[in-house]
């Protein structure tokens, strides 16, 4: 064994996973040991009770799977130390349940996760400086910038390379398997890009497939989106009407956010349903193109469950219209080699067009509210909506 | 399809578990709910950052094998829907981080996890009523009582065959994967006694070696027990220096437990330790059979942890000494059939008292404390125990 | 334990099976032990060394999985019994090697896999009728004939929920991975017709994209398309050159093929080439749309390999022109409901037809020959087809 | 990536094996590609029916597993390159059937498989030095003499640790997963021998308890045990009433003996039996220690298998014991660290006296013969043991 410092850390999707250097220190501090308290997929566990797993363990599989990625591209030295770095703290900058809290924590501060100005100060700052890396350089990694930013963050970053996995590993759900290996070895530099090598179009149609069942089937799970909505309108609320800010919320872990809730008089109800799961139910859930055109922007959203509330005489804090968009696959501006030549998937797939129409074929919006008010609700919107 | 009510849950560990009747009642009570915020294995998630893994889970988890060894038995009718309840509710009673705070909230309120006095009133008690179950007898069934009480909790019961599968599957670890349904196939009832049908010795053993095996490298491992022991010691504090009682912290989730820990004065170091895993170290380290005699019940554990700190100058309330016993095995007085007789596995099988003396053997005890004191602690025991 | 005869067998996909009735007296058959000796996956173990799993272990998967979609779809009775022979005993009229050889033997005998005349004589007639169940019916069940066929042989049936999973366990590939449960759960009789019930498009679609990643991966690899054309190749000389026919072919098993494949003068440098995977390699790799429209039929195909070899000065026994067609993706032709109504896969969906094209647009056609002829075939073959 | 030779396979146990250098050359011999044709549990098959994985891939985890051994004991350079080609190699001399075939085998040439004489000359003797490593250094190292040979056949070698892991996933028998990666991890060079460091006797106990678990349920299970020794027995009658020898029977694969067998008409119907499972039954099955006296060498069980024929009125060809003794497990005598002291697992752990114990104390000797002369034969051995 070597005398450099290394810990083994038991993952249960990666098996062993060996910390070293830089990556021993990271670990350490505050800041990365919140995201052990942070799920992976908000509230998705409301519909796969077993998806608890957590944005720690993931930024140890990313730390991981970028160190295997380095191997095989030949990277080495003060660069590989960079990206084990930047992999590992790619997340640091999360806000409690994910990407749940993030849009609404985006509303009142303007940042979101990759945003990392945390890691410029503080313990994170002092331990990357201690190894001699200048935390500038690691944010711009973690937002993908240069060449090998894309490592961490592009359209073939190890970051999904992980989740999918472990997202089926978690929930029970086979689609996300892809060959993570695979898609590792044969990424190649190629001027200056990113890109798999010869003869892969069909793994990268693989990864976007996979991408692309995992959606509908756990991401945008219907009762995942109504409990997201839901958690969004508390902790706009929360930021609302105490003296929380939303950088208060931003620097929450799940615990501090779950019990603030159901502190809080103006938000207690929300908090209490989330966590004992007594869920809005679908009043109206309607294709995605049929789509009111007046509602679009979030001000008009706010007014049209204002709407719907006096006509329904429902309390309109109790009516929540979910207009989220349809999910981006963006592994579609992912390159390939195709004899020689470097490709989109986009072009170098017929499949992948229609892999993006079908999500937005099938995409939906909804009016959520409590189960006895749903009858008075339905017929509001409707007819508002004539 | 039938028109039974019935509910597909998918499960990381048993695939698609189907909830019916009863138990899909059961899951909506907030008593139920609470369980997802309940970490399965406590603190082993700073050891192991992949067991995130819920009460929740584990409790479906056990209602699909109950329902499994229901089959094999040929239980049906009432007493399959009673046992498909005390299944699904046996943990209902737990407290937050499960075991490790049992043992506080048990010395101020003289109740254990399986003490279910919480069934007999309120939410589901309603729910069982409706279902003309009576609570009493749910409870009893939870307590392992009566013949069919210990497929729910006895020496052979489904609870550890889901619990060591689920340990195994979310830390990683592969020690615990036991054959459990050839486990639920070989049990018989045999004069009113869940027992292993004939040539089973083996079947048996296997069962024990799981659980011993995962002793020392999961459940007790120096780790878990450290975070664990500053965990206890901080709820008690918490307990002593607040008006929280023991039965509120009895009826926490993980989340409300986390925040009141740090939002006190007087616990706020230890709980924001343990949340950043910043936790003791380990002064002293022995075999736990040349521990002190002087050491033995809580009363004292309490003032020899002054007297190190006297001794050390070190302020006693950072001193931990952990003289927890050895675990368990209580599966070796499990019976099988050997030649038509019922006997313990203990007089079937040799391996079995090894197994035992070996967990034993290896038991340590310890004293923890800040990482900056270890010395002057383990000097001032040294020179306490000559 | 009930006392109907009931065996328990373990597998590595779907762990304990239990084979009971009928099932257990026909497993007994040297007719379906014989399919021990039969590769499921032909030569695919040339390219995964892994996949040496069995007709035989996939029968049984193809019957426990019969089993659960009869408890679904409410079948019981002597229509399930029926089923469950048919759906144990679809493979028994396999050649050896699976598909591979089956073309030979159906040149020769005009008799595919699934004409199972086998099993109205012998032993397998004889123990159906001893259950009472007619040989007659049973072969038209394996054929997919009527509402109750279609669960062993139709757009949804078992065999192929078993296949995927377990090609994907003994190769290694992820991508064959589906929610066979989930499948089985949604299956409906509609109209006189098996359907996957409303909401379950993407159900649907996701079991079409396993079958079709799994083909370039696994089923079509070039590896693989160039063994299985040596295979036919010298099988089809051993009916030419030898006493042996295509019925005596039709009843070996993979051990006597290849001794036979080794011992035969004709074939014997076949053989040992395909054993020692000393194989032919690519002279010519070409998409299948620029085919010469002179090839083919299996008549011409002979003769352009005559004229092949006669331009490059190569024996033209040591050429093959392989113009298999493209795969055939026959789920797209299932049915699902769509609010009430049955549409096939193919009108529910736009991914299908996109499937379909990328499968044919990525398909080859190929000349293999002796590695030290490569150059010279090449060339012939391309004047040739000037 | 480099541009050293590299080539990666795909495993069921071990996901990608990359292949480089002599180890790319070595697989392409005839000598290695035989090893595709060899079941690695003999005829386990016929208990576990999922159980077809050959010496082949076997081969190849034994090589990963190798290298992983290397990098974490820093080997490297030459002695890296002679373990590959070593542990590639170590299976190559292996009898069909692998074990089963092996000790018939023996007796008439008085080789075991690990007297690799034929990597001393032909196509592998060739690869071997075009890559200047000795022949006879690497068959040394296959017998574990040296220091480094311990890495490929010594107490703690990689062959256990990829054998158990691997017979787990294609039996679907849990018990021998092992963490192969920790053991790995752990292993030191101590005074010139291979021993597990500090802290590791569980993880030595666990490797133990994984052997003795799988002896039982797989290795000798009793219908492997039967099977085997029919397969013994006829395997001995093809040498004694055929030209071929015992030289000959070594150099087959699976496929040339058991059409060997059933073309033999000596051998006919055991090798029928044998393929078809209609296999002997047990009328003798006792425990081992009361094994009478009279039948301890190889020439007394013959004669005593006479006398029961000729008691029991039945061909004493048909009539097989079975004296074969309990296994052993020879990881007791591999070396731990214990405080700074190299121990035998033996002195270590209580635990495994008692391990080997048990074996013995289930171990049976039995007596064979086919069904219908089961109670002859039963009463004429009672008769013959008063």
């Amino acid at each position: 064994m070597s005398d450099t410092k290394t810990k083994t850390v038991k993952d249960a999707v990666h098996d062993h996973i060996q910390v070293e250097d830089v990556a021993l220190d990271l670990l350490d501090t505050p800041e990365m040991q919140r995201l052990r308290h942070i799920r992976q997929l908000g509230t998705a566990y409301l519909v796969y009770p077993s998806a608890n797993h957590t944005r720690f363990e993931h930024s140890l599989g990313v730390y991981h799977l970028a160190k295997k990625a380095m191997k095989s591209l030949g990277v080495d030295g003060r660069d590989a130390e960079a990206i084990s770095a930047a992999s590992l703290l790619h997340d640091v900058g999360h806000t409690p349940f994910s990407h749940t809290v993030e849009d609404v924590v985006e509303e009142y501060t303007g940042k979101r996760h990759d945003e990392v100005d945390g890691i410029l100060e503080g313990n994170i700052s002092e331990v990357l400086e201690n190894h001699d890396l200048d935390p500038h350089r690691i944010a711009r990694l973690i937002r993908g910038e240069g060449r090998l930013g894309q490592i961490v963050s592009g359209k073939l970053d190890v970051d999904r390379m992980d989740y999918l996995v472990r997202d089926a590993h978690h929930t029970g759900v086979p689609y996300g398997t892809i060959d993570s290996t695979r898609l590792i070895l044969e990424l190649e530099l190629h001027d200056g890009d990113l890109v798999l090598g010869e003869g892969n179009v069909q793994t990268a149609e693989a990864l976007l497939i996979a991408r692309s069942l995992m959606h509908p089937t756990v991401y945008s799970h219907h009762v995942a989106r109504i409990s997201k909505a839901m958690l969004k309108r508390a902790t706009r609320r929360l930021v609302e009407t105490t003296d929380l800010t939303g950088d208060d919320v931003r620097r929450m872990d799940d615990h501090q956010l779950v019990v603030s809730l159901r502190q809080s008089p103006e938000t207690a109800d929300l908090g209490r349903r989330i966590v004992e799961r007594r869920l809005y139910k679908r009043a109206v859930w309607e294709p995605y193109q049929r789509l009111p055109n007046s509602v679009e922007d979030g001000a008009s959203v706010r007014d049209f469950e204002d709407e719907i509330g006096s006509e329904a005489g429902v309390d309109p804090r109790r009516i929540i219209l979910d207009v989220s968009p349809p999910p981006e696959i963006d592994e579609t501006s992912a390159s390939v080699l195709v004899d020689g030549d470097k490709k989109t998937i986009d072009e170098a797939s017929r499949l992948v067009g229609d892999l993006r129409a079908s999500l937005v074929d099938q995409w939906k919006y909804g009016v959520y509210c409590p189960q006895e008010d749903i009858e008075d609700v339905a017929s509001a919107f409707e007819s508002l909506c004539v």
